[in-house]
């Protein structure tokens, strides 16, 4: 008997090529298809994700749908896959859903996290899950720019080049920054869907922002003019994590860790 | 001019054979002492160490001391070492201390903390700081277990064979269970001295104690006969980490975070 499941994860990515599937490299998407094909006596299963993180972004909140055919019920599946699975990708719920189900499409929104240590000399504890960015930040000039973020707009200007999408107009509900503890940065975007590098070309240009070498109004500009060349560099893959997608309750409600975003975990 | 400064560290030990020199190892103090060299044009520098931390053991707030002839004031030699160590050994404050500053001798009191990953499935991000235990632990048995043991005691039966010290009275000041977040239980001991193994096999004991294999009443037990082979399994290096040396003020203060020990960094 065939049915849907969602299965919810966590990773590291620092040893992963990305989410997504890509022949001859180490993959979470490539991973988990291949636990759950294990688990089917070497049948390929195909999984499909809410978000498809870059190589190098982590997730405290990916979420996953498959097709399977297991006699091992929800709890099962999930205690199969933890064994299954290596230490850097962590399944964190498996539940059975509709058969209409899809991971990306029923997603209402989705929420990701950059982490930026501020530290003088950076934290070997934060090293995979933060970028190190020491020195002052001007933080009126960040927020300043951060409340230009939220609303319905085309975000041209801060998607990578790569990007294959032609409808670039998407809703952002949350734009803040957060600070967990001394020296530690958390900015927390939610979305009804993000592009390719959309968020860590818009950290780039907070942290430009942040040091002074653009004023908060360059965010004004490059949403205006779509000219991905105004805005900041993009900001490296490690500090940012997939924190948690949004659903229904009938769909087994959100993913990720339960409280604030600003937390570490 | 010759000068004596005090190093305080932090570090993520995974890729280290603890803090100790050993020939042909990656070490420490041995990486320490490579940095000081370095600035003094490859003559041999000695570091001491507050605590010898085992293989895989980390630090949040390990305080070090070293003789110098470097013209570098305390600000220039931080930045120096924060660029010559590694991104897994970071210098968190150098200060000139006065001559006779010797890092373990003048240390009034350590802080050891062990991690402890309670969730379901384990969490990736903590995979590295963190022992991966998933199950109920019986809190009221690990709390009477750890209210035995603040006291001065003689900790013959939690300290390692390897130990080469006679005198194994210590006076614990601290011994306390933390839950840091939902599935995250982090131990804190404080002495003014601590043996071989001893935070592990601690440990390993309340570990045991916590899933009923034994009763608190086995702490009194291995404490009055000193017999090791009664206490519960050595706990793995990787949950450990040395949070704090206390000095006295005249000596430049406490090493590590500020703040509660019950949080993660």
């Amino acid at each position: 008997m065939e049915r849907r499941v969602r299965i919810d994860l966590a990773y590291d990515g620092t040893a992963y090529a990305g989410w997504q599937v890509q022949p001859g490299l180490a993959t979470v998407q490539g991973t988990l298809e291949g636990a759950l094909g294990r688990l089917h006596g070497g049948a390929a299963v195909r999984a499909r994700g809410a978000g498809r993180t870059d190589a190098g972004v982590h997730a405290r909140g990916q979420a996953a749908d498959a097709a399977v055919a297991v006699r091992a019920d929800d709890a099962a599946l999930l205690a199969a896959l933890s064994g299954l699975l290596p230490d850097a990708i962590r399944p964190r719920r498996v539940l059975t859903v509709d058969p209409g189900f899809h991971a990306r499409r029923r997603a209402r929104a989705k929420t990701y996290r950059y982490l930026v240590d501020t530290s003088p000399h950076g934290d070997p504890w934060l090293a995979r899950f933060a970028l190190a960015s020491p020195g002052a930040m001007d933080e009126g000039a960040v927020d300043e720019a951060l409340a230009k973020l939220p609303g319905r707009r085309d975000w041209s200007g801060f998607t990578g080049a790569a990007c294959e999408v032609t409808d670039r107009v998407r809703t952002m509900t949350e734009a803040r920054r957060v600070v967990t503890r001394p020296g530690l940065v958390a900015f927390v975007f939610s979305a009804d869907g993000f592009l390719t590098h959309m968020v860590r070309n818009l950290v780039g240009t907070l942290l430009d922002i942040g040091r002074g070498r653009f004023a908060p109004d360059l965010v004004d500009e490059v949403l205006a003019s779509g000219d991905r060349t105004r805005a900041g560099a993009t900001a490296p893959a490690k500090g940012l994590a997939l924190l948690r997608v949004a659903y229904d309750d009938a769909d087994g409600g959100d993913s990720g860790d339960p409280g604030d975003s600003g937390a570490l975990w």
